[in-house]
């Protein structure tokens, strides 16, 4: 084949691929706040959530966070929610569940103080004047995980949310019944890391 | 076992953890720029991209990025990243390749045009004043997948970057010769998704 009839083949493959989509969401018509997980062991779980907020932020909407681990985000996060600060509430477990934890009593005890927070704040939306239009709910898998919390009763809050209020979850192992749930679930797996194979210290900015 | 017993095993197994973490971390001193991949069919690529440039922004680091697709990233995207308009620098294509391209000559140009503004960003970071610390060429799996840039020359220049410059490569379909030179890749995988599986259509803030 000549370069012109690779174009012209790839241009009519290009153009069938436009019709096709533009069917698909002229079919897709529904509108809901949805429930959104990503899990799995790679990176980018709650950088990916960060990112939504941010883009969230950027649309003029109102922002809830809720932290279930303790020093999980680090300074640069911090920093750019504080250029948002009128539309972004963040709360945390000030003695929250950390990586390092030496007591497990205490981490429950938190964790049940973090889902009371979340409640509240979800549930702030169910009137009309709704204080956020979407919740970030960072780690909450891996409270659910460790039992801390008590799974069905997650569940069937987090599928009674508000309607239009949008819902993320962030942690590795997200338990079935919440995927099962979940509007939009996404992976996130390991294919390569600097840590385990290379030797590479963790480095401002770019840890995540 | 009483609750007591369950809580002290948690916690020897904490500490156990909290050692075997620490020996890690100090085992591990390189520091240097890292070439970051998120791929894969799931949502999350450009978000978590998106999340690890505001991170770096908040840590007071310049980032430019450079978009491989045109109309990728919406107005949430854009506001988000005005409000650090000192810190940041967006490059696209205006006449670059989108979902619905129907000329494959003219997207062959606007991928080379993009590519050579990405190799004059990093090249720019090789002397001590570097303007950037992290670029972000957004998409640029895509355009590598259909062959639109030479792989080899890409993969090569990318892999001879300035030490301390962390570079992230965006989109589905990496292939292997750069997850080959990549430090740090991410698959991600789509578990369930709202579009495909309920009827709902894309929505504001956070279609992604």
């Amino acid at each position: 084949m000549t370069e012109d009839e690779i174009n012209a083949r790839a241009n009519e493959k290009a153009r069938n691929r436009k019709a096709a989509r533009e069917k698909m969401l002229a079919d897709k018509t529904k509108e809901k706040g949805l429930l959104i997980v990503h899990t799995g062991k790679g990176k980018g779980k709650s950088t990916a959530a960060f990112g939504l907020v941010f883009r969230a932020l950027g649309n003029n909407m109102r922002v809830g966070v809720v932290q279930f681990v303790k020093g999980k985000w680090e300074t640069g996060e911090r920093v750019a929610l504080e250029k948002f600060s009128d539309q972004v509430t963040i709360k945390a477990m000030g003695e929250g569940f950390t990586w390092d934890t030496q007591d497990r009593a205490r981490d429950i005890a938190a964790a049940k103080g973090a889902w009371e927070m979340a409640k509240e704040m979800i549930d702030a939306c169910r009137g009309p004047d709704r204080p956020y239009d979407m919740i970030l709910l960072d780690e909450l898998n891996i409270v659910l995980r460790y039992d801390y919390l008590p799974l069905d009763e997650v569940v069937a809050f987090l599928d009674k949310r508000p309607e239009m209020l949008h819902v993320i979850v962030t942690g590795r192992n997200a338990k079935p019944d919440l995927i099962e749930a979940a509007d939009l679930v996404t992976e996130m797996t390991q294919v390569k890391h600097p840590f385990r194979e290379q030797g590479v210290k963790a480095q401002l900015g770019v840890e995540f």
